[in-house]
């Protein structure tokens, strides 16, 4: 015999979950406390619960999966966007919410956090827009549901969402004693057979193989076999943004960013011109393929998770993992033998204006990141340029391609530090993004954790005024003084603060945080200031937005 | 003709907005636009969506009804809270969502912001669980739509969700040139007549007639009426405290708060021994009703907005604006001659330690309100000790009560201070609530309003410690330097900030605000120093929330 509540806690531990980040509520007082009964497994506060959702997310981006807990309806409803972000972007968050007594929303009493009318299924069914699963748990469902919910969100690496009546946590049920067994996805034997056939055929007899390189890579963990696969077949690969970084980008095979018509022509030639295309989990959106500009080439595979296109044939119930792991057997290119690549270096000039149109700024803060750091890159400016940078091995680099929440990245920083205290987290944030979910820095610098943050002081939304609204007030935003505020949220931390309006200015701070202590440095440069990918973009997303008939657009010049 | 745009902002402003609140996004910014063609309507940027909505909702506790913009997905479901809040607490806010352009979203195109599946119904869908109505805006719906929901917001007292496509705000409709004609309930004559003559004989024969008072009183404005028919029929009343201050509680006749078995044994009488009660929307959840303790009398009548029960006979179609005022005709009791009660004064102690639990502090800051303020008390202690206390006429008191979402009232200020910026405000908030939705400090002082904030610093979640977790680490807080805070959040302010741990400090403090430019006022108890209905509340909701297999209950002596 278990409690509910210790099982779901132990379930959580033996999936990979330490940490549940989440804010305390009536309902899941009871829950916290059967934390302390279960080895291995903390309750960690977050300031509100959107930023709990947003924290949970960075911790599954780096753990496989992370929890988050929050009360019935006012914490679960703040959350919602956080979670539908990590379905969006194929991230497994599980939800957890305390909900009022199960009698009480059995009888449909009027309870607080509810609407009163009786109605307990209303935030169940927001939240079924957008996870994998949800539950209410009762002592009888209880085992099944929470094992289901786990295996979903392993299986298809989205959140779900489970409720725990507040008074049925302490109730003990019988439970399995074995611990989790993680499942995978499985092939149909036949279909896995003739797939690798018909794609090592077509590969091993093209003169221009070339790999496309999407987030399930990332997701479901091929970047192995993918790596071994290129480099013992001298193939050539590229990503879409949304899966920057999943194989080493010094790797002499990488050719770059693949987006479109927005890709350097070396990389839109070794993709739209290949006669073997090897696209991984694609997935284009407008954000990353230069607004549906992509081409792919007649001969283009596509693998899915558990499904992969040769052509007009569709093999379902083929596990990519092992697809990928028999491909790999079965091609007999020959190796490459390019060189690797010079690492670039950047030369500060102490008096130059820091500048994003120049891309100086940007490859000034990618010289800081180092092999193995945590690289957290915000909606805005700072995810449209460091796109196109290229980041030193073993970096995790991480961005809201997909969703787009802005706000998102400061408390993906908190909970993916916690997921891996031990390695580096750069953050880039703009102004107006960090105005959204600004007090979760106290979170962060009340557990000790030494992020290095540059936040891009551009006053206000200058991604928006590249769309529409160049100098239009919306787009404005109250200014703040940092390092007062840093000193209102942790006072007890003394996180070193630093400004720079020059590239001397920016490499004395990134030089003294460079010392694994963190820091803030706020990077001053003008709104109209822009990396040319914004420049681009904004025009482009204006005219596919607004249409024919939409406002007139700011002549950028 | 007129563009879509401009009619849905010009049905705004004749319902009576002035200023919508939100934040921009890529598939607002056309409407955004378009504000500098409508007249008397402003757009207010908000730090983030959800205080956003919580900031509307305030808008339209004063002005009978707000607005909030958002975009598509990530802003619309971050603020899903405060509209499903609104919702519960039956306050008219217009939830206004930019949207893909239509073409797309009819298309299924894969686009950011949303999960790239082509299912694009699936936040309207989460919104349709808590709002009156909702729509998608086309050209050919969009003069129905945008007044069907305008018509609901109001009768119904709910909030409505639009989603205006962004490429179709410029389009020219045909649209009535007729201002907006506000609905208003109707009555069917019989069932009407047949009410008031069976509700009149009842209280014209009554020996101990009562007046009981909920929300939909304030809502739908019947605090005229009310008080016309208690004083010239000598009747006393009570409300609930989700409808505290609807009528002047210096009132001769108001007799208390209601709330079940928690109330003073003279409302207690008033309201079970009545042998005649109109009970004015009464709607009793487990925090207004000491735990569903409520026992009204064999002879109460329950009068909610469009239908009155008599005994075992039910009005439908009876809109309780024709029936009070017809009520009020009939009625023909004597006036009481009650003296009114001698206002209470304080007298501060220079050297008494602030506490909660004698009830002094509260004393104190209630003494600070003046006739016609606007007070605003945080869910937590400040609301459940506030509750109990007088205020003075024409003051409008609101708390989140019913949704009880924490963080509501720092936001709420904002938007109720731009509804009427010559009103004083009084906020009253914890420093657990404060933390979730601090940063919309900064658009008040941008603004230029002067708020008098009051924040109890208890070190953390105190109303949830005398629910469970006493001494729980959950239940703390990450330690805030607040004049620091401010002065990063509005660095061009000054707004003052004071610390009062005694009660000779907190009348200086007071008295230094009263000269109506703000101040933040910190005042610093013991964490677990907590009023009496908390300690009553708290082992109360405890035993309801986790029943009898739930934790061990904390022993407060």
């Amino acid at each position: 015999m278990e409690s509910i509540g210790h099982f779901l806690l132990r379930r959580l531990r033996e999936v990979g979950i330490s940490h549940v980040i989440g804010v305390p509520g009536d309902f899941n007082l009871q829950l916290l406390e059967q934390f302390s009964e279960v080895e291995g497994i903390e309750f960690v506060n977050s300031t509100n619960e959107l930023n709990a959702a947003y924290a949970a997310d960075g911790y599954a981006r780096q753990r496989g999966i992370g929890a988050l807990l929050t009360t019935y309806g006012v914490g679960e409803l703040s959350a919602l966007n956080g979670v539908a972000g990590a379905a969006a972007e194929h991230v497994p968050v599980v939800s957890i919410a305390g909900a009022p007594p199960l009698h009480a929303m059995r009888s449909g009493l009027p309870l607080h956090h509810s609407l009163t009318d009786g109605n307990y299924i209303n935030v169940e069914r927001a939240f079924g827009q957008f996870v994998a699963g949800t539950a209410r748990l009762t002592p009888g469902n209880a085992v099944a549901e929470i094992d289901r919910l786990l295996r979903l969100a392993i299986l298809e690496k989205r959140p779900v969402h489970i409720q725990v009546p507040s008074d049925i946590s302490y109730l003990e049920i019988d439970t399995p004693s074995e611990p989790f067994q993680a499942p995978r996805l499985t092939s149909d034997p036949t279909n896995l057979a003739d797939a690798v056939v018909a794609i090592a055929d077509l590969v091993n007899g093209a003169e221009k193989p070339a790999l496309l390189i999407d987030l399930e890579a990332k997701r479901y963990g091929w970047a192995d076999v993918l790596l071994r696969i290129a480099r013992e077949n001298g193939i050539r690969w590229a990503t879409l943004v949304t899966s920057k970084a999943v194989l080493p980008e010094t790797d002499p095979l990488f050719a770059g960013v693949y987006g479109g018509a927005n890709s350097a022509p070396e990389v839109k030639d070794l993709i739209e011109g290949s006669d073997a295309l090897l696209a991984i989990s694609p997935r284009f959106i407008e954000v990353n393929s230069g607004i549906f500009t992509q081409a792919l080439p007649e001969n283009t595979v596509k693998i899915y998770a558990d499904t992969t296109f040769v052509g007009t044939h569709v093999y379902e119930g083929v596990a990519a993992a092992d697809l990928l792991s028999k491909l790999a057997d079965s091609l007999h290119r020959a190796p490459a033998s390019l060189a690797h690549k010079p690492a670039r270096t950047f030369e500060a000039k102490a008096d130059a204006k820091l500048d994003q149109n120049s891309g100086r700024l940007w490859e000034q803060i990618t010289d800081f990141v180092r092999p193995g750091d945590v690289v957290v890159a915000e909606a805005g400016t700072s995810y449209l340029a460091l796109g196109g940078q290229t980041m030193p091995e073993g970096v995790d680099y991480t961005s809201s391609n997909i969703w787009g929440a802005i706000g998102w990245t400061l408390p993906v920083t908190f909970g993916w530090q916690l997921a891996a205290p031990d390695r580096r987290h750069l953050l880039v944030i703009g102004d107006g993004s960090f105005q959204l979910t600004a007090q979760e820095l106290s979170t962060i610098l009340a557990r000790g954790q030494k992020p290095v943050i540059v936040l891009i002081n551009n006053s206000g939304y200058t991604i928006e005024r590249y769309i529409l609204g160049h100098e239009s007030h919306y787009n404005d935003i109250a200014p703040w003084d940092y390092a007062s505020l840093i000193a209102g949220l942790a006072p007890n931390a003394d996180l070193r603060t630093f400004q720079a309006r020059t590239e001397g200015e920016l490499a004395s701070a990134l030089s003294a945080v460079s010392d694994g202590e963190g820091g803030f440095i706020e990077v001053i440069v003008d709104p109209l200031d822009a990396p040319d990918a914004l420049v681009k973009f904004g025009p482009a997303s204006a005219r596919f937005d607004y249409g024919r008939r939409g406002p007139e657009l700011p002549n950028l010049g």
